[in-house]
Formats: C-alpha cells, sequence, structure tokens
C-alpha cells in the first residue's frame, strides 16, 4: 500500500501504530518525517482518521457545522500521500503476540489477519467508565451513548437529530460539561449529575469549581450534585428515565455517560500497568516491552508538579507521539520530559483555566498547607511539601476601560522557594491566555518573584500595568518575604469562630460594601481609609484578623496595624474568595 | 498636610516624589506601606495624580467615556488618607540643590517655596518630541498638541468637541497610531505622517510592521510613510495645513505631536544621563546621586536581551517605583532586574504585540543573522551573537472550529543555546495574551526547546494540541538539532535571484494556491503530496529551496528530498511571512 505513495520500497524498519488520533497520527507523521525508509501501518478502528475528539460537544451543539466528518484534523488522503501512510481504517487490533512481534487485526467484514512489526505504537486511548447503575447491566439502552468516539458522537446527533428533549449527562467533567452547556444551547431540558459536590471538581477545588457551577446553571442546565445515579429505567431497549439516588426519576430521551474513562489497555498483557490500568512507560514512551511504545490517554507519565500522573489531553499525547516517534526513528526529541496538564473550559459566559496541580491533589499526594498564623497551620514553612495559597481578583484589564471583570485566580506555591505549583482562574476568554503564563512559569521552574518581576502586554484594553496574573506573584512574593501576613479568606472563614475567639476580626470595607455581604456578628469594621483616626477601637493585646473585598486594603490594614504595634493578619483574597464570587 | 491622615507626626524619613504618575505614586504608596513612620510628600504638576495615561487616545475617541477626569486610576483622598500621601498638585519643582538636599517649588498662583528631603524620587517622565518644522520655530499653533499630559488631553478633546475634521497626526509609534485609529472611529479625515516605512516601525520589523500598516489603512486612516514633515503653514495662531516633503500641503483643523519623547531630565543636574538625555540609574533605581532616585520613563534600564535601554511603558514604570520605595524604606524588592519591554497595541481589527528584542535592536547591537544555507549566513551559529529568525501562522485555535485566525508570529532566538531573544505576533484579540508565553519565558531563560514542550490550554475554541505561539518553538528546535534545514522565507525572497541561480527554487503548494500568488518565473513547482513520485523532474545535482504557504509543507518536502540526497532548505514561514499577510 506505501509502495503507492512512491516511499522507497525498500524498508529498513517497519512500525505499526493501532489507533490514529491525537497521539497516533502525530507519531506517524513524525516517523516519516525522520525517515523516508520506515514502512508505517496505521490501525484505526473507526472511519475517521485524525479525529478531533475534542470537538464533539460543539458538533452535539451545532456550534461546529458539518457532523462528524468536520472533526476530520488530517485527512486521509493526506496521511497516505503525504506522510506515505498504511492507513487501515475501520480495523481492529484483537491481540498483540510480543514473542513473535505480530499483531491480530480484525477487519470490518469479520476477517482476521496478522501483521509483524518492527516497533509498535500503542494510542488506543480510553472508553467511558460505565457506573453501577442499576438498569445497564446487560449493555447500554440506545440511547445512552459515551462522547469519545465518532461512533459515539454519530449516536448523539442522531438523537438529537430524531428530537430528543430531556438530556441527562452523568458526569460533570469536561466532556459532560460541554456537551450539557452546548445542548442547553439548542434548546434542551438538560441536567447534569455528579457525585462530588460541584461540576468541574475533579480539576477545580471547592474554592473555584462553585464559579464554573454557577456558569453553567446560568445556561439554563439543571445541575444535580453531591449525588449518584442509581438505576435506570429501561423499556423498549431505550431509557426512559433516570432515578438519583434519594430522588424522583426524571423522563430521559437521551442519557450521555460521561463518568470518567477507562483506559485500553487489554492489549498490553504482560506488560507493566500503572495502578489505574494505564500502561507504564518511560521517557522514551517505552513501555515495559522495549519494541512496544504506548502514547496518549493509556497512558501514565510524568506530571511536572505531582510526579505520575494520568493526563488525558490532546496536547500532551501529541507530544508523546512525536517522542516516541523520535525514540523509535532516531530523532530528537526522543524523550518526555512531563506535563503541566494545564486545561481550559467555557461554561456559558465564563471560561476556567488550570494548570500545574491543584490543591486537592497536592493534598492528596501528601502536601500540607502552610500559613503565616501557626495555630492554622499544618506544615512549617520550609517543610519541603508546604505549599500556600493566594487568590486575587484584578480586572482583566484596568477599570477605565469599558468591558474589564474580575479576573479570579488562584495561585499554590512553596512558601519559601517561591516555586508555582498550580493555578486556577475563573474569568472572561483571556483566563485561556493567561493560564499559559503560570503553565510556561512551571515548565520553566519559575518563582513568584519571578512572576512578579515579568512584563506582560499592556494596553488599557488588554491589562493592567500590574497584570491580572502577575498579581498573585506580587502577593505571593510578599507571603514569602513576610512582608503579606496572613492566610487564605477561605482559611480565615472557615475558622472564623475560632479566630473571633482568638483576636479581633476586622472587615476595612466601606459600610456600603457590608450591606451586600458580610461575616455577620462579632466583626469589626473600620473602614482602612479611617483606621489610622481609630486604632484605639481596635483591642492591641490580641491579633487582629483583616479582611477586605478582594484583599488589598487588607494588606494595607495589616502594615498600618502592624506598625502600630500590632500583630495583624490578612485574609488574602478578601470576601472575593469565597467561592470565586464577585458580589 | 499628612497629620491629617493620621500618620505618625515623629517622621524618621522624609521623602519627595517628583510627578505622581504610574512609577511616583507606585513609589508613594509602597513606601508607605513599608513604614507608617515615613513623610510622604508627591509634587503633580497637572490636577491628575495617577493619571491613567495609556488611556487618553481611547478618551479622545470616546472608547472611554467620561473626559480627563476618568483616567484617574487612584484619587487624591485614596492617595491622601489611605496612603497619607501629602499630595501638593498644580505644583512644580523648578529646582534642585542636592548640597543642601532641598528642591524648589512653584505653586499655580505663582508663589515659590524650598522643601528639604531625605530621599528624592524624579518621575518627571517625558515631553514630546519637537522636530525641526517650519512654522513651530516659536512654539506650538494652539490647535497643535502632544499627547502626554492630562493638559494635552484637554486640549485635544477641545479640539474635537469645537469640530475639528481633519487631523494630521506626526508620529507612527504608539501615540500616534492609538490617537489615529481613535479619531478615524470618530469618522474624522485622519493622516498619519512617519519617517520610518511602516508605522509602528520601531518596535516592529520591516517584516511585521506592514500588517499594521495596512490594518491602520483599513481603518481609514491615510498614511505617509518614509517621509518627512517639512512645515506647518500658521495662520492667526493656529495650524492650517500641513506640508509633507515633496507634496502638497493637506489642510488640518488639528495637529497632534507624537514624533517621540525626550526625557525631562533638566532637574537632574550635575547627575550621571545615559546617551540620549535619560538619567542613569544603578539596579536599586538610585541615581549617581544615592540620595536621588528615578523612576519610568526618564530613565534608561536594563532591557533583559539587549541590555541598557530606555522602555517608556506603564508596567516598567510601576515596577520601578516598588523598588526605589524598598530600597528608600527598607522593604524587599529592593533591585530592578531589567524589562522584556513587553507591549501591545490595538489597529483596528488587528492586534500587534511584541516583547525582547526585535530584529532590527539586534542588528543594531551587533547581531549577525546565522541561517543553514552557509552563503546567505552572516555569522557562525555559535557566535555568541547569532540569531535565527522563524516565522509560523498557526490557526488562533482549531480550524474545525469556527472563528480561527492566523497567528502571525516571528520569534527570534540564539540558534546553538535556543535562547528566545524575541518575538512580534499579529493576529486577533489573543495576541495580547500569547506573547506573555514568550514574555516569562525570556525573563525565566527559557529556550526554544522549552516552549516545544509546554502544554498551554487546549480547547477547540482556545487553541490547538500544538498551540499557535508554541509553534515557532518546534520549528526553532527543529532548527537547532539541524532538522529543519533552510532561511527565513523573507530571505528566500530577498536573495531570490541569487538562490534561483544557485540551485532550485522549488514551490510545493497546490496549483491553485500559486494562481493566488507566486514567486514568478524559474520558480519550479511540484505539490508536495506529488513529490516522491516526481523526484526525477528536481535536478540532484545542487541545492533546492522549497517554500509553501506557512512553512509545514515546506518543511516535509525537505525532509524528502534530503532523504533522497538532495540538498534541501526551506524557507521557514511561507508566503505568509512576506509582510505577514494571510493570502
Amino acid at each position: 500500500m506505501a509502495s503507492k505513495t512512491g516511499v522507497n520500497a525498500t524498508k529498513t524498519l517497519k512500525v505499526i501504530v493501532i489507533g490514529c488520533l491525537a497521539g497516533g497520527a502525530a507519531a506517524a507523521c513524525r516517523v516519516r518525517r525522520i525517515s523516508e525508509d520506515a514502512e508505517i501501518i496505521c490501525i484505526e478502528k473507526s472511519a475517521f482518521p485524525s479525529f478531533g475528539s475534542c470537538g464533539m460537544p460543539y458538533v452535539a451543539g451545532n456550534t461546529i457545522e458539518g457532523g462528524v466528518d468536520s472533526l476530520v484534523v488530517t485527512s486521509a488522503d493526506t496521511l497516505i500521500n503525504r506522510f506515505g501512510v498504511d492507513l487501515r481504517l475501520e480495523q481492529t487490533v484483537t491481540a498483540v503476540d510480543r514473542a513473535s512481534k505480530t499483531i491480530t487485526v480484525a477487519t470490518k467484514d469479520g476477517k482476521t489477519y496478522t501483521e509483524a512489526y518492527d516497533k509498535l505504537v500503542m494510542s488506543t486511548g480510553t472508553r467511558p467508565f460505565i457506573p453501577p447503575i442499576k438498569g445497564l447491566e446487560s449493555g447500554l439502552p440506545e440511547n445512552v451513548t459515551g462522547l469519545l468516539t465518532p461512533t459515539d458522537l454519530a449516536s448523539l446527533i442522531k438523537l438529537r437529530d430524531d428530537g430528543a428533549k430531556r438530556c441527562f449527562v452523568i458526569g460533570g467533567g469536561f466532556i459532560g460539561v460541554e456537551t450539557a452547556e452546548q445542548l442547553a444551547k439548542l434548546g434542551l431540558d438538560v441536567t447534569i449529575c455528579d457525585m462530588l459536590p460541584f461540576v468541574m471538581n475533579a480539576v477545580y477545588d471547592d474554592d473555584v469549581a462553585p464559579a464554573l457551577t454557577k456558569a453553567l446553571e446560568d445556561t439554563g442546565v439543571k445541575t444535580i450534585l453531591g449525588a449518584v445515579v442509581e438505576s435506570i429505567e429501561v423499556s423498549g431497549g431505550r431509557a426512559v428515565s433516570v432515578t438519583v439516588k434519594g430522588r424522583d426519576a426524571i423522563p430521559v430521551d437521551a442519557v450521555v455517560m460521561a463518568a470518567g474513562n477507562r483506559p485500553n489497555s487489554e492489549l498490553a498483557t504482560g506488560m507493566t500497568l500503572g495502578p489505574r490500568g494505564h500502561i507504564a512507560v518511560n521517557e522514551h514512551m517505552q513501555t515495559s516491552d522495549p519494541d512496544v511504545y504506548a502514547v496518549g490517554d493509556v497512558v501514565t507519565v510524568p506530571h511536572l508538579v505531582l510526579g505520575e500522573s494520568w493526563v488525558p489531553l490532546a496536547g500532551p499525547a501529541q507530544r508523546q507521539g512525536r517522542v516516541a516517534a523520535g525514540h523509535i526513528a532516531g530523532g530528537l526529541p526522543d524523550t518526555y520530559k512531563g506535563t503541566m496538564a494545564t486545561s481550559v473550559i467555557r461554561v456559558g459566559a465564563v471560561v476556567g483555566a488550570s494548570t500545574g496541580a491543584s490543591e486537592r491533589a497536592l493534598r492528596m499526594a501528601g502536601w500540607k498547607q502552610w500559613c503565616g498564623y501557626s495555630p492554622l497551620s499544618e506544615a512549617t514553612k520550609d517543610d519541603d511539601k508546604a505549599y500556600s495559597v493566594v487568590y486575587t481578583h484584578n480586572g482583566t484589564h484596568v477599570g477605565y476601560y469599558p468591558g474589564s471583570v474580575p479576573l479570579h485566580a488562584k495561585l499554590i506555591f512553596h512558601p519559601t522557594s517561591g516555586r508555582i505549583l498550580g493555578a486556577q482562574i475563573v474569568s472572561d476568554d483571556t483566563a485561556a491566555r493567561r493560564i499559559d503564563v503560570i503553565a510556561t512559569a512551571i515548565k520553566g521552574g519559575l518563582t513568584v518573584e519571578d512572576l512578579e518581576e515579568t512584563d506582560l502586554a499592556y494596553a488599557p484594553e488588554f491589562g493592567s500595568p500590574k497584570d491580572a496574573i502577575t498579581m498573585p506573584g506580587f502577593v505571593a512574593s510578599g507571603i514569602m518575604r513576610g512582608t503579606q501576613q496572613g492566610m487564605p479568606m477561605t482559611m480565615l472563614v472557615k475558622h472564623l469562630d475560632e479566630l473571633k475567639a482568638a483576636g479581633t476580626v476586622l472587615d476595612v470595607r466601606s459600610a456600603g460594601e457590608l450591606e451586600a455581604c458580610n461575616l455577620g456578628e462579632g466583626v469589626l469594621n473600620i473602614n482602612v481609609d479611617e483606621l489610622r483616626g481609630r486604632l484605639s477601637d481596635v483591642p492591641q493585646d490580641k491579633p487582629v484578623f483583616v479582611f477586605c473585598r478582594v484583599g488589598f486594603r487588607g494588606y494595607v490594614a495589616q502594615r498600618i496595624l502592624e506598625a502600630n504595634g500590632y500583630e495583624a493578619y490578612n485574609g488574602f483574597g478578601g470576601m472575593c474568595s469565597v467561592q470565586f464570587t464577585s458580589y
């Protein structure tokens, strides 16, 4: 087949790639760019090579017109003619015999054949996890679909076009939220259910995810959170209702299964797997069999902050495919150094973006929070696994230019070295590119002080002299140096009674702001601009816990108090940090 | 005066700040945050403290409503009450006596007084450069104004409101272009003139600036470029026409003088100045007199790529003010490490963004271009001052999601170390934030290989698995490693005749693309997808210079040719790189 393309027929290396999406297609094309001599066979079970899976929710929502075909990124013709790939669509690899270095392939018409390889690349991806739901024991009803393959997308499009009105999405991660948002945009009646208390909660912490949940609800999607689907009533081969534990059954016309994915690692028999069944690879993307490589969602890879991790994203998959190709065919780069796990999601008018580690993930990996108020601190400041948190809420651009909205940012860092561990943003579209600054900083091992010193692009329409994504660098640097003294506002609120008992809780906002929201009884209020003249109202013999709206006036008050002999702590990020709202 | 604010009356340190805009206001506020005891006097000649100068073109264009007042960022009340600043507006410092550590101040009503200082901060900014134009010998006519101060803005607003229809802008830098664009938006008849061949040409190289020039022309602004204004005809104290050398006089109702700025360093008598009259400072922003600091547009500072430079931008000014305050009052940070000179400008529908050094600036600093085709190379690859250039033109997001436009990027780097030296982008609004990735990379000393390995935020609406701003990292890394072999497309075009004589120039685009634009006679055309079958059409005994539309197919062709024994070079960035157009 490859000979048709004009590629030299004397092959020195025969490479078979299983799965021709992001990782597999990248590997195949790069092997060719390095080696004109290699024989390259790509076996893809769908009819769509180089398929842009990430676009599926948007095709379902008609934001992208043209159906399943519209998501083919590199056409079969290009793969065949430009890259000399022997492309075999609608074929499935059923077995790998590593002893004889052959695979068994099933074709669409039910035949099988074997093919020998010198090097094998497994880019087999994932399949939807099907939770233990009553009614699904014998497989998925015809109006229940995942959204991981072109076939899934075709099913969902058919359900939509056949007039499904009531859609139930199981799972509030990327695929679930994007699909729910897109179907709601079409006017469908959409309900989403997740076992976590907020949507996107696996990526975004409990203080950030509520803003995304609210944004989803603002699009008209109904949410059922902190809850599990118990059963699906099936009638005539179709799901007719979904019952969430402890609730009434909800009638449905279609169900999208997006409760997470499981790696398609069945072909990796006898190879080393990770704890969740992903294929383990070394820095060259080689499995425990040096002639077999694996890339993409099916593998575990180094996360630059968290160590070994599972990061099912298209960017890392492509990079891994390139690396595998480099190592197979003898070209650089041939080493995968790890991912920052940067991601972005639109939810209605709001955009969330994340990179590095979440606070939750750090805690699961044994990290502990350090804050300047030692009774609440879990770690010493110089502990190797200490982290600190700041929030900022600066405008996306200067306030005097129309259209500025808050950029809610959470930055997590090591409090003595200043190493940046992770960040989460909720804002407008600029969140997508602002998180990139933090991703680049993590890649380069930059510190919060580097962030403080970085000049980002500024014009009134586009930013501020101190950009909204450098601001957390300013605050975090102050914490490193000890001039910013305090704790994240979320911690102040969580421990409010304890802090009231231990000292004075002081709200330095204006009276008008207090009317809109406040922390209730027992909190002293002195406008920061009057503080110097009213120090006698603040008891000197016990600590003062100051806060304001976004943290800046609290900082000024903290400094005034300290200069006057007080022990003072600021609630970083202020009231806006409590569930990332701008009240 | 400060006593009114409640600040402790026993002063240990008296700080006077001259000029209360970005740098000065930042210095004053931070001295207070560090020291509650300091006496802080700010002397500002306008009535507007903490004035957002960068917003002036947008107030002139009514994009920002509310006139001059709308640009006050931090109010006088806040400076006085929150930061305990003794704010003296509409006063002018006329002399500094460093021997006695006193300044002389003139008030609005013509009186003068002296004030002693312990530490002085000069944040005196710049004034418009007035070119030697006939008619301006005795000062500016009343309808000719710069746009650097609130008074200038008030003048321009008055001219606009009095019905000026024909505006002439002298100077095509930031202020000139932004003002021209904004006045055109109001429907005025605007002409802009610059001595350089393109607008924004002092920041953007000759291959990038044309796209911004075209974007400005698309807004209706008339451009007269590579030309100088010879005379202004004045009648009754008003400019009535402007004559560009060699052209007819152009009738005008208003003239904006934006032909560059000169530092207001007159007060720095006896102090060390830079070559263009800026005040020289050390890393603490101290002048040659250790009790006198200077910050902002009036100083020279380290540029992280170019060394000592003059970077009149608001972000660096604020950082410098913070550093001076830290050194004066004893707090960290107290060291200014330098600027990346990151900037952004909207020109109609197009956004330009830049960071680091331009190619022009590098060449002026003695750098020489290295490229893989040695007859055209000016330097060896490992020369300390060798630079290489790549262009990429990837979509702002994946093509299958609506709304993607090209992100035209130029990346300049050192070809052996991979150190990133500078970048320029022309695209949509996302240019502003994408340049920040490069700015962060320059700050952190990252290489093009780091850029290649960085995961940026990807979702179909927001980017690509290989983002448009990491793509130049991929190409540049290939150049470092020698797999990408060639020269920037601009160089290929410039030396086309020479290359035709030396070898085969091969256009690997499709026939349809050639119809839209091509490089004329003597260029061979073979579609890359047919190249393997048509190698016999390409002479084997001489080099082949390949190109395509954006550079990728050219790269594939280069690899095919090399594998078949050819000496092949690709024109990086392809036809789109010739003046950054997407044909």
